[in-house]
C-alpha cells in the first residue's frame, strides 16, 4: 500500500450493485460491433467491463508511440451507457517489438531456453527494460484516464504467473538472497550446502535452480519461489503506485488464479484494494461446486470481506483436453454461489467470444451463436437476477467459526522433488479437508498460520509441512486459549529454511498431539488404503508411539501398523496420521466441530444441497439435477422469485433460493 | 509441371507389366553380393529397383568430388538383367561434411535446438547452401544417367517431412507471408493479432511459431504449416526441373508418406508425373486392410488413375514399440489389394535387409534368413502372380460414385492446440467414415472440397473444419445440381484464415443442413458415448435448434441434449452432429448411398470380405483366417489360378481371387 | 591395477570382522553432534565409516585453498573410537566455483544443454580442467592421510554414471575412435555408414550421438557407451593411481550402482582392489529379496570372492514416486542375506539422516526419530549379530555350479531404439532367469561370455544379443567339453560391431541349438502370451525350422506358430525361443540343472524360503511374514541365537538362521 493513501475499496466500485460484466476486447471487432455490444450489454444488465488487458500493441504500436483514440471512444461509449470500466495496464503481453528490440526483456526457462513472443506473458519480471516500458505505458494510461468518469477500478497486468531463470533474474535472485541472508555463511547454513558439496564462496556462484543432473537443493528451490513471487509483486506494486498517484480515489486490483502456486497470495492480497480471482471449474467435475466454494472462501478470507469474481466462463474453456459447455442453469448457479460466499462482482472472460486467436473456442457471454444462443439468453436472465438482489447483498459479510490454514511457503517446501511421496499433493489434501466441511455445510474461512485465530472455534490444518516458530507459537497459544485444533499429517516437519525439525516433527507439536516417537512415515501407494477402526485411510500412514497423556485414539487395524494410533486426541488437539476416506473425514470433522460448538448452516439437508448465509440472507443451492425439498424453520422471502416460502423450499435442477427472513 | 513439357507417366515405366521390386542399397554390400542379388531378383520376377536414395556421401564423399563408378556398374548390371532403375536424387540425407562445413544447412526445432547429422534428413528446406549442393549433385546425376537405358523413373529426395524454425527459415517465412498478405495490416487482420497484443509493426518482428509460454496464434501456426509444405515443394520442384531438363521423357515422382500431415498432397501430386506412396500398416491391426484401402483410394485419387506403391514391408518394420512380422499370405494379399485399388507398381523398402544401421531390423524382400526364409519364398510367389496378371491389369481404372472430401489446410487449422477436444483427431475421423463405406464395399474416391464433384452421386465430408468460400459454393452447387451430401460435425466452422464463421458455422451450410441455431458444442470424453435413437454416438455432440425445413432427424435420447437432433436431413443434405458407432455409421451411409443410387460392388458378402472392381476385373479378398464362400452371378476366370469359377468362389485364409468375366 | 603393486584386498580391511557402518557426513552437523555420533556408533557396533564423499567444497572452499582441520579432527576421533575410515576422494561433486570459473568442466546433455551446479555430478569426464583439479585435491588428501591409522580403504568418487555430449567429450570420442579403428574406412565399415549416407570423410565430422531427427546409428551409440565407460574408468584410474602411490598397502574401491547400464563393470572390477556396490531394493517389491540376491551374486562374481555392500538404506529412500520404509526385521534380513551371498561389509548411506539438502527424506542408520526410533534400535541389534558371526563368516567363499552370463556391450547394443520390441528389456530378462534359479535355491555365479566356464556344470544365457567370435568359441568349447548350456532368445544375433550375423543368428550357434532356419522373430505385445505345450510363453516367440539333429522340443500350440518348436534341445544345448512364465521356467531350469548334476542347496523348502551356503555355513531366510518350518538333516548350531537345532528349524517373520554343522 502506498504510504499515506487512504485505501478505496470494492464498495467504491459497486455502490450497492453487484458488478456484472466481463473482459471486453473491442479492438478485435469493427466499431459497428461496438454498438451491438452496448445494446446487448444493456439488455443483460451489464454494468462493468474490463478493458485494455491485452492492448499494449494497440496502445503503443511502435516504441514510444501512443494510440489512445480508440480507447477514448470506448471509454466515452461505456460512460454514455452507464457502464463502468475496469481499466487494465496492458503489461501482461508486451508487443512483438519489445522482444525484438530488447531481447533482455524475454524470460528464460529452467532449461535455459529463451521464451519469445507469439503467445503471451513473454516478459522477464527482473528485466529493467521491461519494467521501464511497463511503467511508461502505465503512466500515460493513468494520466489520460485519471479523470474519466467511466473509470471505476484499476486492473494491473493479468494473472501474474511467470518464471525466469535468465541472467538478469539470476542477478536479482542474488540481490534478493543478500538481503535475506546478509552473509554467505547464513545462506550456506540455511541451504544446508554442506550436503553434496554445494558450499558457495561468492554470491556470484549462486544460480537459479535450473535443470540439474539430479535432485536440486530444496531450500534453493524454495527461495527461488519466494523470490519469484516477490519479483512479480514488485512489478505489480510499481504499476499500482503509478496509477494510485494519479487516482488516489480509484481502487486497484490484480486478478489471481485460484490456488495458484506462484504467488504468496496472503502477501499479495495485503497490497490490493480489491481482491479478485479468476475461477474455471470443470462443468463435468462432480466436485466443481466444492472447488468453487473453496476458492470463494479463500478469496473472501484474503479480502477480509467482499471480493470480486473477475473471470469465469459462461460456457466452455479451451485449455482442457476436452472442454465441456455449462449445462442449462449451471452458469447462473455457480455465479450466485460466488455471491453467497461473498462476491460483490460476477464477471467473465469475456464479453464476446473471439472469432480469432488462441482462445476463439473459449466461450463468451455472447457466444458464437450470438444473441439467440442459449448462453447469452442465460446471461441475460442472470443479469436481471443480480440486479434484483444487489442492494440486499452487497457489502454483507459471511461469518465463519472455522478456519482452514494454508500457507504458500509451506506448499512450496513440501512439494520438493525429493519428498517421500509424489502422491501427496497439497491442493488435493486441501480440497479433501474443505470438502468434508463443505458437505456438512460448515462454513469456513481460510487463514495463514501466523494470523490471529482467536475468533475461531475450530482451526483445521490439512497440512502445513513448514511452520515457522512464530506459527507454532500461534497454534499452541490458540489451543491454550481454548480453541480446538485438528491437524493432518506432514505438519510441522520443517522450519522456515526447510530444515527437518529434530524428531522428524516439531517437539512442541508432538507434545500437543500426544506423539512420543514418530518412528517412520508410511506413505501409501496410489489407490492403496489402510484399515483403521471404523474407516479406511488413504495416501499416508505413520508409525507413531503415543505419549501417555493421549485422551483418545483410533487405531490402525491389520498390516504393519496394527494397533498403532491412526488418530490421536490430546485435549482439544487432534492429529490424523492418515487421510480418512471422504465420508469418514466428514463424520469425524462434523463431530469435532460439534464438540467445539460449531453448527452447520442448516441441519439435515439432502445430499448435494449447499446452504450458506451472507449477512441475514440464507442461500440454498441444489447441485443435483433432480428436484429436492429443503426444510427449515419460519417464513422467508425468496429474493429471486419474490415469493414467500414457509418451512420448506423446493429447488429444481441447479436450483437456487436466496431467502430473507 | 515444367512449362511446355508433355508429361510422361507411369505407363511409360510399366509398359504393360506391374512394377515389382524395391529400394536397393547395394553400397551396403560387397560386390559379390550383387551377383547373388540379381540371381534372386530374377527368380522372384523383380523388374524394378530404386537406387541412390541415401547415397549422397558415397556419390560425393568430399565436397565437390564425384564417385559414380560403383553406380555405373550397378546401372549396367541392372540393365543386363532386364531390371529398370528408379533413380533417386540423394538429397534426403546430406553427408556429414555438409553440416560440418555449412552449419547453415542444419534445421532448428521448435525449441530452437539445431539438429545435427548422425540420423537422416538433417537439412533445412530454406537453406540456400543446402539447395545449392542438392542442385549440383542432382545436375551431375541427371547428366550422367540421362541416356542410360536402365533409367525408368526419377525419385526425388525421400519422404519430405521436415520442419525448420531457424533464422534462415524465419526469413523465408517472412518472404512467404509478404507474398501472401502484401501488407502488415492484412496479416494482422488475418492472424487476429488484436488478441493478446500480438500486432506486428514490422515484418522483421514475425517469428516461426516456436515453443511459447502458452497457446500460440493459430493462424500463425496454420500459415507456418502452409509455408513448410511450400518450401519443401520448392525443394522438390528445383530438383524435378533439373532432371526433367535432362530427360524430358522420363517421369518424376517423390514418395509420400500415407496421410502425412506435413504436405498438402493435393498440391504436390499436381507437380508429379507419377504419384507414389509408402505404406506400412501394422500386421496386427484388425483394420490394417482398411487403412491400406484408404491410402490406396487417396493415392489413386491424387494420381487420377494408376499409381505406385513405392514402399511397403515384406515383414516387420522397426519403428513401432513392438514390431510384428507379416503372417503367411498377408504380404501377398495386401500387395494384390493395392493392385485392385489401382496400383501398377508393388515395391518394397527394401530388397535385402540391412545387416547394419538404424533399420537392420526392418524387413527386406530377402530377410536375414536369406533365400530359404519364408519371406523371400512368399515374395517369389507373389512376383510370379503379378507377372501373370500384369497385362490384364495395368492402366485399368477403378471407378467410384462416391467422393470423400479431405483437405490438408482444414486438417492443420482444426488441429490447433486450443481446440475444444483433443480426442477429435482428423485421421481417426477419416478412417471411421471410410471404414463404414469400405465395409459395405462401396468404392470411394477422395477429392478436394474445391474439386469438380459433379461426377459423383454421393459426397461425404467426414470433417472439414476450415472451408473457403469457394469450397462452400462448390458444395452448395453440388447439392443444387442433384448430388447427395453428407457431412460430419466440425465442418464449415472457420474461413481460410481460421476465423470462426458468424454463428459458429457457415450460415449457408447451416441453412443447407437445416440448423437454425448451433447453441453449443458438446464434446465427449474419451470412451464416452451419447445415446441417440437407435445407436450411440461417440466423440462429439451438439446442441442444435433445427430449422423448420428439416426433412428428417434422429434425436438424442436422455442427458442434456434429450430430444435435440443428432442427425438432420434437409433434402439431399445430411448432417451428423456426432460420430455414430461403426455399425450405425455403416448402416446409415449404406442407406444414404442406396438412396443416392450407389450400389456396393457385390451384395451380401460375408464379413471380412472385400470386393473391388478394376476395369472389368473383380478382385475378392478374404481378410480372415477362416475359409469363406462368396456368391456372385456368372462365370469368371480366376487370373491367379487360371481356373474357371461359376457363381461361387471359395477363399481360404488371406485368400485372393482376380476374376475376369 | 598399477603395475608392480601387490594388491591389498578386502581382508586387509575386515581383518576377521564384518565391516559395519556407513557414509558419515559430519560436516553437516555441529561438532557436539560428533560426540553423540561416536557414542551411538559404539553402541551399535559400527566399525567403519565412509567420509569425504561430498566434501570437496569444504576441503577446498576456494580454488587451491585447503581446509583439512575438521577432517583431521574427525579422523582422530574415529581412530580414538576404534572406527576405521573409508576415505573418499570428493570428486563426484565439484564446488560451485569450479563450474563458475571453468565452464569447460561442465557436461552437456544429448540435447546440447549444459548441466550446471546446484545438484551433484556436474562434471565432464573428458574435461582436462576437471581432471587436473580432481587430481590435485586427491593428491593432497592422499598425502595428508597416507599415514593416518584410521584409514582403511580408499573410495574413489561416487557412483560414476555421467554422460557428456559436449565439445571436449566429442574430441575425446574421436581420439578413442581413432585408437579403436585406426582408419576411417574401418570405422565406416564397423558403423555401416553406407546406410543413410553417413560416411565420414574426416575424423572431425564425427559427433557424439546427440538428439537426432530420427533413429541414430546403432554402432555409433554403442561405441559412445563404450567410450563413456572408458572415460569414467580413466577418471577412476587416475585418482586410484594417486592414492595407491601414497598408500600401496591400502586397497581402493569405487562403489557401483547395481546392474547399472553406464559402466562395463567386468572391466571396472578388474581395476579395483575391493569390489563394492550400492543396493536399494524397494521394500514393497515382492521380489526385492531376489533382486538383492542377483546383485549379490553379480558383485561376488566380479570380486571373485568377498565383496562390500557399500550403501543400502536402513529405511526408505527418497527418489521413488512413493518411498516405503522397511518393515520391522527387513533391514536385518536383507543385510544378513548379503553376508550369506559373500558380503564382508554391511554399510549404509548414511549414518545420520540429513536434516537439510536433497536427501533429507532418505533414511539413515539414525533416523530423524533418533536413538529411540525403531530404525536405530534395529541397526543396533544387527550390529551385535554381525559382530557375533563375523569371525565365522569373513573370507569364506560361496560356491556355485551354475554361471549366468552377462555382458554390458551386449546389453548396450541390444537396447538400441530401432529394435523389434521395446517390451524386451535386458534387466527384466536377467531377473526372470535368475529368479527361476533363485526360487529353486540353485546358487549361481555370474560370468562374462569370454570367461573360463569350465568350472561350471551349467551355463545359462538369458540373452546375449551381441557375441564376439571369441565368446561364441568359448560357448561352443564349453559344450564340447561336457557342459550344459541353456540360452534364451536374442542371443548371438550381432557381432562385435552390432552387425547382424548372416541368417539372423550366428550359424555355429544355430547348429549347436538345432535351428535350421530362423524365419522370423515374433515379438509379443505387452501382456500377451503364447501357448506352448505345457506352459505359456511371454515377451517373444520365433518362427523356427528345426534341424534334423534336434533331440527334444516343446512346441507352440495354436496361432501362427502352431507346431513349430518353442524350446529345442540338441544334446546338452538348450534354446528357448520364448520366455516361459515364471513357474514353467523354474520347472524347466530345475530339470536341466538336475540333468547336469546340479542340486539345490536344500530340497523341499517351503515357498519364500531361501537357502544359501557360504563356506560350511548354511544360511536360511524366511522372506514371508508367516512362520515356516524347514527340515534338513543333522544337528547345527545357529550362530545368531547360539541354540542347537536338529533336523528342523523354525523361522518367524523375516527370520534368519545361520547354521554351522
Amino acid at each position: 500500500m502506498t504510504a499515506g493513501r487512504k485505501p478505496p475499496g470494492l464498495r467504491d466500485v459497486t455502490r450497492g450493485r453487484i458488478l456484472f460484466g466481463g473482459d471486453y476486447n473491442p479492438e478485435q471487432w469493427p466499431e459497428e460491433t461496438w454498438q451491438e455490444d452496448v445494446r446487448l450489454m444493456g439488455a443483460a444488465g451489464v454494468n462493468s467491463v474490463t478493458m485494455g488487458v491485452f492492448s499494449w500493441a494497440r496502445l503503443e504500436p511502435r516504441p514510444g508511440e501512443r494510440d489512445f483514440g480508440w480507447l477514448d471512444r470506448l471509454m466515452d461509449l461505456m460512460h454514455e451507457h452507464g457502464i463502468g470500466v475496469v481499466l487494465a495496464t496492458p503489461t501482461a503481453s508486451p508487443p512483438p517489438w519489445l522482444g525484438r528490440l530488447h531481447p533482455d526483456t524475454l524470460p528464460r526457462g529452467a532449461d535455459g531456453r529463451t521464451e519469445r513472443w507469439g503467445g503471451r506473458q513473454h516478459f522477464s519480471h527482473s528485466s529493467a527494460t521491461y519494467r521501464r516500458y511497463a511503467a511508461a505505458i502505465t503512466e500515460d494510461l493513468a494520466a489520460r484516464y485519471a479523470g474519466h468518469p467511466a473509470l471505476t477500478l484499476w486492473h494491473i497486468n493479468n494473472e501474474y504467473c511467470t518464471f525466469d531463470y535468465g541472467d538478469e533474474a539470476a542477478a536479482a535472485f542474488r540481490r534478493w538472497l543478500r538481503e535475506r541472508y546478509r552473509t554467505l555463511d547464513a545462506l550456506n547454513s540455511a541451504w544446508g550446502t554442506a550436503f553434496w558439496s554445494q558450499g558457495y564462496d561468492t554470491w556470484d556462484g549462486i544460480l537459479p535452480p535450473g535443470d540439474a543432473h539430479y535432485l536440486k537443493n530444496p531450500t534453493q528451490v524454495l527461495d527461488f519461489r519466494r523470490f519469484t513471487s516477490d519479483m512479480l509483486l514488485e512489478c505489480y506494486a510499481a504499476e499500482r503506485d503509478i496509477v494510485a498517484r494519479h487516482t488516489p480515489h480509484i481502487p486497484v486490483t490484480t486478478n489471481f488464479m485460484p490456488l495458484w502456486t506462484g504467488q504468496d497470495a496472503w502477501r499479495w492480497a495485503a497490497e490490493e484494494d480489491v481482491v479478485s480471482v479468476d475461477l474455471y471449474p470443470d462443468p463435468r467435475d462432480p466436485l466443481g461446486a466444492q472447488h468453487g466454494a473453496l476458492v470463494h472462501d479463500l478469496t473472501r478470507s484474503q479480502a477480509h470481506g467482499p471480493w470480486m469474481l473477475m473471470e469465469q466462463a459462461a460456457g466452455p474453456v479451451n485449455w482442457r483436453g476436452v472442454n465441456h459447455p455449462k449445462p442449462r442453469g449451471l452458469n447462473r448457479q455457480w455465479s450466485l454461489q460466488a455471491v453467497a460466499r461473498g462476491a460483490d462482482a460476477v464477471c467473465y472472460f469475456q464479453w464476446r467470444q473471439s472469432r480469432q486467436g488462441a482462445e476463439k473456442f473459449h466461450s463468451g457471454m455472447v457466444s458464437h451463436a450470438g444473441e439467440e444462443g442459449r448462453t447469452y439468453q442465460e446471461v441475460k436472465r442472470l443479469g436481471s437476477e443480480l440486479a434484483a438482489i444487489g442492494a440486499e447483498v452487497t457489502e454483507r459479510h459471511v461469518r465463519a467459526d472455522i478456519a482452514v490454514l494454508h500457507d504458500w511457503h509451506s506448499w512450496w517446501a513440501g512439494a520438493h522433488e525429493g519428498r517421500l511421496s509424489t502422491e501427496v499433493d497439497l491442493p488435493d489434501v486441501l480440497h479433501a479437508w474443505h470438502r468434508a466441511l463443505w458437505e456438512s455445510n460448515l462454513t469456513t474461512d481460510f487463514a495463514h498460520p501466523e494470523h490471529d485465530l482467536s475468533g475461531y472455534r475450530l482451526v483445521v490444518v490439512p497440512q502445513l509441512y513448514l511452520l515457522t516458530d512464530t506459527a507454532i507459537d500461534n497454534l499452541l497459544g490458540y489451543v491454550r486459549g481454548g480453541g480446538t485444533l485438528v491437524s493432518g499429517f506432514l505438519t510441522g516437519i520443517a522450519d522456515e529454511d526447510d530444515r527437518i525439525r529434530p524428531g522428524g516433527m516439531d517437539a512442541r507439536l508432538r507434545e500437543l498431539f500426544g506423539i512420543r516417537v514418530l518412528h517412520e512415515w508410511w506413505p501409501l501407494d496410489a489407490g492403496e488404503t489402510v484399515a483403521c477402526e471404523g474407516f479406511c485411510g488413504t495416501l499416508w500412514s505413520e508409525e507413531i508411539e503415543a505419549a501417555p497423556g493421549v485422551t483418545e485414539t483410533v487405531r490402525y487395524r491389520g498390516g504393519e501398523l496394527d494397533g498403532l494410533p491412526a488418530v490421536l486426541r490430546t485435549g482439544r488437539a487432534w492429529y490424523l496420521s492418515t487421510l480418512p476416506e471422504p465420508e469418514a473425514l466428514r463424520e469425524l470433522l462434523g463431530r469435532i466441530a460439534a464438540d467445539a460448538g460449531v453448527r452447520p448452516v442448516l441441519d439435515g439437508l439432502p445430499a448435494g444441497v449447499e446452504a450458506v448465509r451472507r449477512g441475514e440472507l440464507l442461500f440454498l443451492f441444489n447441485h443435483g439435477r433432480e428436484e429436492v425439498k429443503i426444510s427449515f424453520m419460519g417464513t422467508h422471502r425468496d429474493l429471486l422469485t419474490g415469493m414467500t416460502v414457509t418451512d420448506e423450499a423446493v429447488l429444481g435442477r441447479y436450483g437456487v433460493a436466496v431467502l430473507k427472513p
